[in-house]
This record gives structure tokens, C-alpha cells and sequence, in this order.
């Protein structure tokens, strides 16, 4: 047989070998065996990832649309997604968007002007960013330690949310009532507004926090009594900001809430 | 030149085309030239298509979360993002999951057994699925037309989601008053019964549709006028399953509220 007439031959078998890759199996196995394991692992590790982010995002949005509850610590399977959701684009960005609906919807209000109209804003992980704490304690996945986070607290540096800064800004330059309203204990009133001011919070009408009797509250129950005084003294609640349910939800509830991204913690 | 001979020397190219694809590129520049400008291409696309993405998803969760109302339909940049959403994996196993985190709940209750302990369920996109209709006007891309919803809903086919037919069944199970609580209109009732037991729903106690007087009102008024004379009558209305956040906000809330996706359409 001649060199061209076996090129011819081979020819059909090279152009196939070039054009399927899975046909080679048959021609050459052993080096093809090891190039399909690699390419195996590689899309079995690549799916499983997918996997992971798909059940991950499932379980985020059960978190943040309060399906979910009570919970303690984020899945485990779930401690890269959520440091990824955390420090990547995703949380700045969802910040920012309920910072802008938030400031839609309190631009298209018509104040009384009788200084009753009310805006309500939780302060950890609302107007204050604990990440700095969160990134040294696996961003939720260990079990929350008080006695860590109170240290952390006392230091009063915690960074301004800086879209939650505008909308508090926005808010206060219309004329609302600003009342803070935070789960943070009556002994830490002097370090809060410390830190608050530091961020760049300034003029609200009322800090409130949580006296010694309200400690055995959930704060569900402490923050749905607090906005019951205030509607109580005429107030109106027209915004309230919280990056918890136990924010939001219960009695007196405001006209409108906006629930700020969390997916580190669970307050009941 | 013998055929084996022919086949030796042609084996190193064989395998070096076999083992690195992208080594042929010093071999025909050609070609190379269009390969790289496609990857650039490639990865500005890929680029693109994350951020778009990224934007659709942080979407999604303020819709979820409430944050983002009202809307009228999806943002055209997410029309891609949703329908794959809801027709790849991501929707199915929101709707497990919700399903799982209300029958965990309603098992955990201990029912007082005088027939009082209530669980609410909507009908449209949380017992019934009108995919195949939305499949067929953009998954919320175009606005809703309720001339041409009406015909599908008059054909009574729409199939059970079919998490929400097990909790359903659990639900009743366990002897909760079952009411189904929908936006409908009561000239509607016996095609929604008629499609309700083909889908599988049996045993509810009471069917409650909007009657002429209430077509004027919000689906959050509607629905909280009808909560507040369950209460009234003594009815504790324990668990609620809906995907619109109408279905379960406003007025006599139930104690637990579980909120089915939903990125194709908003009902105040």
C-alpha cells in the first residue's frame, strides 16, 4: 500500500478525529481515557458548584423572603456562597437598590408638615456595617457569640452602609421624623451614637433602645410596642428600614417597609 | 512507503492534535487570528451576560422581598433571566422549599381540635400554575391582559404546583379548616372548583371569591376584610400560602406567612 492511498485511508479518521472529540475513545484509549477523566472531573466539580450556588440562592431568597425561621447559622455548604455574595458585587448592589426604592417611594410622599410623619431605621447591618466583625467570624457560619460582638460594638467603628447613608440623608432633608430603633442595649447609648456620628449619622429625633425590661423581649415584640407608642402619640409610620423581619413585621407596622439584604444572622 | 510506516510517522500529529487543541494554532495562523478575536468576544459576552445576571437577580430578591412595587412587568433586560428561571431548576426548588418550610410548621403546631386553626392558601401561581399561559406572553414580559387571561382560566386545565398540592394535602391532614382565599371573580366559582379537583385540591371548607362589590378594592384590602371576619367569627388563622405579597400583608395576619416565588407579575 502506498503512503497516499494510506493517507487517503486515514484521512476520513483524522478529519473525524479532529471534528468528534468523544469519537477518539475507539482509536486510542489510554490517553484519551486520562483527557476524558480531567474533562469528567471537570464538569463533575463544575456542576456540583452549580448545584451548591443553585440550592444556596434557594436558600437565600427563603431567608430574605422569611420562609425561613428561626435558623442560626447559614448552611454550611452555603459559607463560600455567602462570602461571595458578601464581599462581590451582588450585596453592594442589592443595597443600593433598596436604598433607591426606599428613596422613590419617600420622594413621592406629600409630608403633613406636622412633624408626625415618621421614618424608622434599625442600625446594625441598616445604617452600620458589623463586616468587618462578620469577615473574622465566617460571615454567619459560626454561631453568634454576644460577648465578641459586644467588644467588637465598644470599639464604635463600624462603617456607614453607605446607600442607607443617602436614603438617611434623603429622609432627613424631607422632613421626617427619624426615629432609630435597635435591638442594641440601653448600657450601649453613649458608644452608639459615638459610632453613628463617626459614620456620618446625624440629626435623628429619637434613639431607642432596649432597656433593661425589654431584654427578655423578642424583638419582634420590644419593636412592635416601641412603633405602638409612637402611633400612639400621633405619629405616623410611614418608612421603616430593617435588615431583620423582627424590623418589620408585628404590630403598628409601617405604611411601607424595606427589607435591607442578610443572609449572615437571624433575629427572632 | 508501507501502511504501518505511513501510520508511525503520522501518530505524533494525531495525538498532539488530540492532546492540545490549541497548539494547531501555531500550526495555521489563519484561523488563530479568528479564534482569539472570538474569545475576546466570547468573554465580553460572557462578561455582559453575568452582569445582566447579576442586575436580574438582585431584582428578583427585591421583588421577593417586597422592596420593588409596584411593577407593572419584568425589566426587558430580565426576560431571558426569568424564563430561565422559571423553566430550568431554579423555581422548582423555590417551590419545595417554601413547601417544606410551611409543612414543617404546620406539623410543629398542636391544634386545639374545636375546628378553629385556619390555613389560608391562594389559588394562582400557589395551588394552580398558569405557566402554560405565561409560557406563551413572555413570563411576564408583557403586560397583563385579563380578556385573554380569562379565556385560559375559563378552559379549567391549569395544572396543580405540585409542592403546594403535598402541603396542601398535609395541611388538611392534620385537620386545619382549609380556605382558599382568590382574587377571582365569583362568576368564576365553578370553573375554578371545576379545575381545582382536576388538579387534585379536594376537602377544602369554604372557596372565597371576589363578589361585584369587592372588584373595586386592593387584593391586600380585599384580602384583609376577609381575614378580619375569619378572626371575627373565632377562627385562628395559623398559616397562610401565597405568591403575592397581597396574599399576605395588611390586616388580621396570619402567624406565619409563606411566600411562593413569583418574578412574573405583581398584584397590589
Amino acid at each position: 500500500m502506498s503512503f497516499s492511498r494510506a493517507l487517503f485511508l486515514l484521512f476520513p479518521l483524522l478529519s473525524l478525529a479532529f471534528s468528534h472529540e468523544n469519537l477518539d475513545t475507539h482509536l486510542l484509549p489510554r490517553p484519551l481515557i486520562i483527557e476524558y477523566t480531567d474533562k469528567v472531573e471537570t464538569h463533575l466539580e463544575e456542576s456540583k458548584e452549580e448545584e451548591v450556588i443553585l440550592r444556596c440562592t434557594s436558600w437565600r431568597f427563603s431567608v430574605e423572603a422569611n420562609n425561613h425561621n428561626p435558623w442560626k447559622t447559614i448552611p454550611e455548604e452555603c459559607a463560600e456562597y455567602v462570602r461571595d455574595y458578601i464581599t462581590g458585587r451582588g450585596y453592594g448592589m442589592d443595597l443600593q437598590r433598596v436604598s433607591k426604592e426606599a428613596a422613590d417611594y419617600a420622594k413621592s410622599l406629600e409630608l403633613a408638615g406636622d412633624g408626625k410623619d415618621v421614618w424608622i431605621f434599625d442600625i446594625d447591618e441598616t445604617l452600620l456595617s458589623n463586616l468587618p466583625y462578620y469577615a473574622h467570624h465566617g460571615y454567619g457560619l459560626e454561631i453568634f457569640d454576644p460577648v465578641e460582638f459586644d467588644k467588637w460594638v465598644d470599639k464604635a467603628i463600624a462603617p456607614p452602609i453607605e446607600p442607607s447613608l443617602e436614603l438617611y440623608k434623603e429622609v432627613v432633608g424631607r422632613g421626617f421624623k427619624v426615629f432609630l430603633l435597635t435591638g442594641r442595649s440601653e448600657s450601649r447609648r453613649k458608644i452608639t451614637v459615638e459610632n453613628l456620628i463617626n459614620a456620618g449619622f446625624q440629626d435623628w429625633d429619637e434613639l431607642i433602645l432596649r432597656s433593661t425590661d425589654d431584654h427578655v423581649k423578642l424583638a419582634t415584640i420590644f419593636k412592635s410596642e416601641k412603633r405602638g407608642e409612637m402611633v400612639k402619640e400621633g405619629y405616623r409610620i410611614l418608612g421603616n428600614s430593617g435588615d431583620q423581619w423582627s424590623d418589620l413585621l408585628g404590630a403598628s407596622m409601617s405604611t411601607r417597609s424595606f427589607k435591607l439584604p442578610n443572609p449572615m444572622y437571624y433575629i427572632p
